[in-house]
């Protein structure tokens, strides 16, 4: 158990799946709000946890004021919010990657195909065969297709903002690199849609947005452009030829993909900018 | 231009795409058999070939009796052909991975997603800057997505396997390793199809092929399987929530992507076995 | 021509060798303090400077007042300075590693080996066959062995620092990562000179120093731990069955070895503290 | 335990430390012959195995006849021999790096310097915080600095090929790649030897060796030319400014520096040509 910060007001879980079942009520009762990283609080139905992470939830009563903490999604809840779930490293870049199409009703149909890349930090810190330097060194490999318990939160967070239910085809694939995930999405679109209409609606759509930059068209991102970094980079188009949307959002998994976007949360949770402390990044490793 | 290997019998053509158009005419005329690793003859349609490359087509005479050179997909018109026109490393690894399910007819639509990632050996030689080492190392990016040239090959060898038109929705990406291909394909199936049967599928179709390996259930390859080799290896599965049947295919883009290939179907249009040389790899930098 | 900062009063100077021979004495001219990254003013002979780079040197007459930019080494001269002469990333790495055992004649002879390793991101920005990603990948090689420009450097300062002719007999090796270098040295010690006098004389020597750091008996530095920062990382023992000190100092080449520390003298030559600006680092690629 | 290969007549050992002192009697007495890629039949000094190994040499009796196993060094006992001890990876590129200079008398001195740098396969296939792909991404550092017990083997084979006691300054290095091993030495001369001489006496010790190849004049190797084989590649030269020979060897720490040299000596013990099977070789992770 990793309690990242435990001040008077907010405390900062940083611990493995289930493990904040427990924990995060108990931190409630002393009055503390709680910003917890783990998957315990997620997903709005407890038969959908139990039913992707095979164990019973024993807190079900606090899901449904639990905040989900992409600010991007929906930040109107943070301000005050008692208990905030952030995302995981592939549902934020892949909702951050698939969220104008499907909000502004671009998108055709109600399946997406989701693509992600990750680094090998994404797998943690235990030491194991398939961390190791030989194993990871000139591999591409995928894993859990089909399986990944990221999926429902994919599909939670971005049938909220379709309006109606969003499937998603989900397959990670492990990439010889440190840090960094990226996420590439297809989504069906009408046969009017343009690769110049997708940009614009993408860059209005977080034009305010601090952490998040949406390149010119024909300009698709790296994950080197946000490395120790908070920020999301996106590029978009489409394929006209076929009608599908393609987009890919780059993020830092340990950064806007987990510790980042807790900070950003935090922020928003308590009044300050949500930018406030990321002029100062530490060195990155 | 680089002849690899010009005997009394075949020419191997290693050239950049255009090359060939003269080449490969003046070297048949000869009384040679080519066997061409450029672009210039995998496509049976010269318009289409102008529409991607954006140039004339100058001896479209030969499309008609070029052979394909993917072994595994049709080997029929191999053995004594004149002008074998090998495919691209993404199309090698892509049409292997959706081969079984277009052809078999268990495919449900007409569209399939393609998202491919490549080692840098397969940008070429030539220094870049995007191929210095500090733009590659920690980055992973796609490129090209929905224009790659490579398109059309796969449309073309997928609808021919389908016996309808096939379209393909193709984002390339670079990660940081020096070779290998992964090509992971998404293919509508109807709604009774299992990954059992997929598994199945796939291995049956497979069984007699010396290069390619099917894995069994719940396996998916890694590129690192077949770093230095002429092999393919494929991990398939249905995600049945969706539909979705998910295949990827792990290749050596030196290897079964280029000179391999050419060298399998040197030995199929020689009347050897196909297998033939590849007891003997020389060491795999 | 790379002028990264050209205010009233400092410019500092990011160019190729020999093209500060002209650059520099215009911007002394014009009553700019010039901060020197190029090897034009390191060299007090300008006679060495000419049979190592092949030129010759064109404004010698500045070489007298130029002071060499290691302030770890002498800062006395820095206050103040018109034109300083930032070292290399070599010989900051290895000034630092040498220094202690050097300058406090524990030392027993007059030569020392210094072999080095150093990223690709100290062969600078330039597209060629050297710095492909394929060629560097999985490849660990010497180069110009015995003949590096930068050996003249390390002499002179070491020579200082030892109050006699030091002579350096220095292999630098290219290394698959993008940023970092370490430099190892091995210099010979009195019979009666232990492990534990080594850490205690490098400690005390660097105990008021903020950017390096010395490491306790028994470790020894990595790349990994400096990289994106201004600091450099020491560890020190003593083969005691050979009498030889092994000293290997981590420093960041883009930081302590280029960029930081032409930003730390800036600083010491304007009277600020010498730690000015680097608790902002930028994200780090 | 691992035995590797266990013929009628030969059996190949690859087991950790002290586990052959009791596996190797054993399989003696069976008659079989042993090829032991352990540490513990390399040193003839049983003192200098406890004190190095930290543990009682329980089969001393066998270390007189057992054979050192790098037929570069002295093939002489192999043919027909009972038990030989395969050198380290380190010992076996250090050794070959040296031996010419100091074999010929070319040598001035009784010490010489050995710096060198190892992928991380030679750390074994144990996952560990060390072996993690984050920990050694990015990251070269020393370890075990004057205290690796690969020393006394160097010094032990040095000595014999000069005649007379040579003392080995050692530090390892890991740097980040899967596989290829550097040696470096640096090794006092005599005033008048120079760089073409050095190359010239190398060249000529090693004319007959059919896994050995030293460059030219101003080429020194890289561990990229001998990935996936049993060839070492050397490089060597004078600093005449110092009079110091400084020469490089690369070998694949899991070719010539391990199960290749095991093959080798297998052929060498067994009248076969020391090549055979080395025209086959796998393809190469």
């Amino acid at each position: 158990v990793d309690v990242i910060a435990d001040s008077a007001q907010v405390a900062l879980l940083a611990v493995p799946h289930t493990a904040a079942l427990e924990l995060a009520p108990a931190l409630l009762a002393r009055g503390l709000t709680v910003i917890d990283l783990s998957a315990d609080y997620r997903l709005k139905d407890a038969a959908a946890y139990e039913a992707w992470y095979g164990v019973s939830h024993t807190s079900a009563e606090l899901l449904a004021s639990a905040v989900f903490g992409l600010p991007e999604l929906d930040r109107t809840a943070l301000p005050g919010a008692k208990l905030v779930a952030c995302p995981g490293c592939y549902p934020t870049a892949t909702v951050l990657a698939a969220l104008p199409a499907l909000e502004s009703g671009s998108a055709a149909g109600t399946r997406i195909v989701v693509d992600a890349k990750s680094g090998v930090s994404g797998a943690g810190r235990s030491a194991s065969p398939g961390t190791h330097y030989v194993s990871v060194n000139e591999a591409v490999a995928p894993y859990k297709v089909g399986s990944h318990r990221h999926t429902p939160e994919m599909e939670q967070a971005l049938s909220e903002a379709a309006g109606h239910d969003i499937s998603v085809i989900f397959a990670p694939h492990l990439v010889p690199m440190t840090r960094g995930l990226l996420s590439t999405v297809y989504i069906d679109v009408e046969d009017s849609f343009t690769a110049q209409e997708a940009v614009e609606l993408y860059r209005g759509r977080y034009r305010k947005e601090p952490f998040v930059h949406v390149h010119e068209a024909g300009v698709m991102p790296s994950t080197a452009e946000v490395r120790g970094t908070n920020r999301a980079s996106i590029g978009v188009t489409v394929d006209e030829r076929t009608n599908t949307l393609i987009a890919a959002c780059a993020i830092d998994n340990l950064g806007k993909g987990a510790a980042g976007q807790a900070v950003q949360c935090l922020n928003a949770v308590l009044g300050y900018p949500e930018t406030e402390g990321f002029d100062r990044p530490g060195p990155v490793v």
